[in-house]
């Protein structure tokens, strides 16, 4: 049988890797393919890379648009990341009748329903496992591996970045800011770092396995976000006291309410195998009603892992090539006509377990003002802790880890705690998951 | 659309599971699934299931083989476990063109070739998702999710009775059959725990995942199987010191000479998150040459997990049905025709790490000779160590970490070890891999 011809916009990291994947497992894809795996185009303008590609064999285009027409691409790879010319470039391949895959989580988590009809349309595939968690088949074990499930919740570490800046502050004690430092220097982290370490970035993954887990359109307009670039290294050492680890986790969640989703740094307890994922790795955990918590840990970014997951991807559509498109997994898990309305819950109407702390001078009430304003809102305190005095000051801390209770009373008692004549500085809050 | 019929036989564990999800999340999975997915027909003998199923309009039958042949059932779920009569029930439900999904790995194993030859000729499918690691999704991840990789090896945990019996030995420093106890009393070891307990079961599960990930046939008969029934725990002591944990294993590695296939107790470093998975759970490590390693975790038994992965067989199936059978994933991955040959390493060539232990009397020049006889069969080595004298026997323990050898190397080499008069016992062979 006749290859199916590849056609890439985009040969940064991760359009290189698949390359080279293609080209040096071919005879293995083809073998589980069924027909070979070519790339027949790419558009570049780096005169060093279309000279290797042309010695492949590959044409070679200056015009994103003219891989999205050429009559003899099969399948489009999308790696150029960012909303333009990249929705533009996806919608024109649709229009040509091409399937797409891509890894651009921005662009779908704005853009993902408008490009999905187009292509439910069209009947041709959109594909995006390497959009979420770099190399782990995540996207695969949510929408097809776990289908039997009604899913619970979804909690990823699920940027690589922010992980390996947390398990710095963590292991060194050093400031967020020393710890970004030395991310760049490695190349873990860009010069503007602002979308991963904003919690951005994982806000767009989180959003699409949202929509999959159950079965709603993209809602990234409505998630809560929270980065890590305001952590204090000492909040990561209190809350090991407790027996807590902190991660930046992305978190979407099924209530009887609505659907929770939100980004922000998180306290996992250390027994968790997640709380044990390190450096730049990803991991994402699972509860479903039937199979309970499953976890995928792996690579989150870089060249070939993620193209690791595109060349997955183009094998998946090269097996149901020229069937009727009824067959092909939908984007979402679920078939687009059943997709559900959807109640996302705004951060107030969350539900979780607090920590919170706060710098106060030593003075005799404190301690009973603070419980006192807790117990007014309905809040139980389950753990309570007090630092030493700083002598220079007269000032310590007081750290408070609370039973479950809604978001909202917590931010009117805390309101309260900080007005507060002997509390100095805003209080720290931060959320706890149990991921039991 | 009509709804898919399925037909079941073996309404145990498993089996009850399968009808408690296609039940609880009908609504659910048709969305996914783009038709309902039905229990139409099941054989079971049990009164008190039998009446609560008709209530639910699923028709009951005595014999097995009136399922396989029922020309309302689109699809057969074999939940019997065992060789006979699951493999008779299986081969008449292909013949009479129905897909198969089941969860019997000793079936699969010791006759997968043949059944997956003979679906082949009829163009129908056999799944069997939850005859490997339970719940969790990693068939699936191994076929399709690390499609575009040149698999390295895999590695896991598969065996939750084991693994269970091994954490308790850890954590309480209980023998094996104090541990075995625990474990039937608990039901997560069965009266005659003989499968569990010498890693045939997850001889049988890692035999799947070699074929799928090298694509060769299944074979199971080419295994090297130990089980932990002999593990001291004095052995899980003494690996701690050195900063590793004892897992039982199944392992499989690609090499140049040919694939190892093997299931024994394994030293695995601590901070490896495998090391970590505790209790009766479940997880695989893959090494893709693409992506790295991934893992994959979640419950490795259990009603409802295991149904999780025979309904989302199910899902698959139906999304495929009445498609050409040329679009669907073949059941090792590579397409059936593409399979390559097999060159199954014996145990003898297998290389890697060895952690060895031997009683030896307190008397000078022992600890030369054992290095003496070492380092003639060319094995160096990583770190020893040697336990405190008993007063009372004046013997001692030595424990030897080595470097990279040949298992041949090491069988030879211990044998003369063991002929020194100054040893007293049998030395303890373990092997060590460091997953990295």
């Amino acid at each position: 049988m006749e290859s199916i011809k590849v056609g890439i916009a985009g040969m940064g990291v991760v359009g290189s890797g698949v390359a080279a994947i293609l080209k040096r497992n071919q005879s293995e894809i083809a073998r589980r393919a069924g027909r070979g795996i070519e790339l027949a185009v790419v558009a570049t303008r780096t005169r060093s890379k279309a000279q290797a590609l042309t010695a492949d064999g590959v044409v070679i285009v200056d015009d994103i648009m003219a891989v999205a027409r050429h009559p003899d691409v099969d399948i489009v790879v999308e790696t150029m990341g960012g909303y333009e010319p990249a929705k533009a470039f996806v919608l024109e391949a649709i229009a040509h009748g091409k399937h797409v895959v891509t890894a651009n989580k921005a662009l779908l988590a704005e853009h993902g329903n408008e490009i999905f009809a187009a292509a439910q349309k069209k009947g041709v595939t959109v594909a995006f496992e390497a959009a979420v968690a770099g190399g782990i088949p995540v996207i695969k074990a949510l929408r097809e591996g776990l289908s039997a499930n009604r899913i619970e919740w979804v909690a990823g570490i699920i940027n690589g970045t922010t992980n390996f800046i947390l398990t710095q502050m963590r292991e060194k004690g050093w400031t967020f800011a020393d710890a970004l430092k030395v991310a760049q220097e490695l190349g873990y982290a860009e010069a503007d770092p602002t979308f991963d370490v904003e919690g951005v970035d994982a806000a767009h993954k989180i959003s699409l396995m949202s929509a999959i887990a159950f079965g709603v359109p993209v809602s990234f307009e409505a998630a809560h976000i929270e980065g890590i670039s305001k952590l204090d290294a000492m909040d990561i050492a209190y809350a090991e006291k407790f027996g807590y680890r902190i991660k930046l986790l992305g978190i979407t969640k099924r209530t009887p309410e609505g659907i929770e989703l939100r980004v922000h740094p998180t306290l996992i307890p250390e027994s968790r195998l997640i709380a044990n994922v390190n450096g730049v790795m990803n991991a994402v955990l699972v509860k479903g009603d039937a199979v309970g918590a499953t976890l995928y840990y792996g690579a989150g970014a870089g060249s070939e892992p993620t193209g690791s997951s595109v060349v997955a991807d183009l094998v998946d559509i090269t097996r149901l090539y020229a069937a009727d498109p009824a067959h092909s997994v939908p984007p979402l898990s679920f078939q687009n006509d059943a997709l559900a309305e959807i109640n996302m819950l705004p951060i107030s109407a969350v539900k979780t377990r607090y920590y919170l702390r706060l710098k106060v001078q030593d003075q005799a009430g404190v301690l009973a003002d603070v419980t006192r304003i807790l117990a007014e809102y309905g809040i139980s305190v389950d753990a309570m802790m007090q630092t030493e005095v700083d002598d220079s000051t007269q000032q310590t801390h007081i750290v408070v880890m609370t039973h479950v209770c809604q978001e909202a009373s917590i931010d009117a008692a805390t309101a309260k705690i900080e007005a507060l004549t002997s509390v100095s500085e805003r209080l720290v809050k931060l959320r706890v998951e149990e991921l039991g």
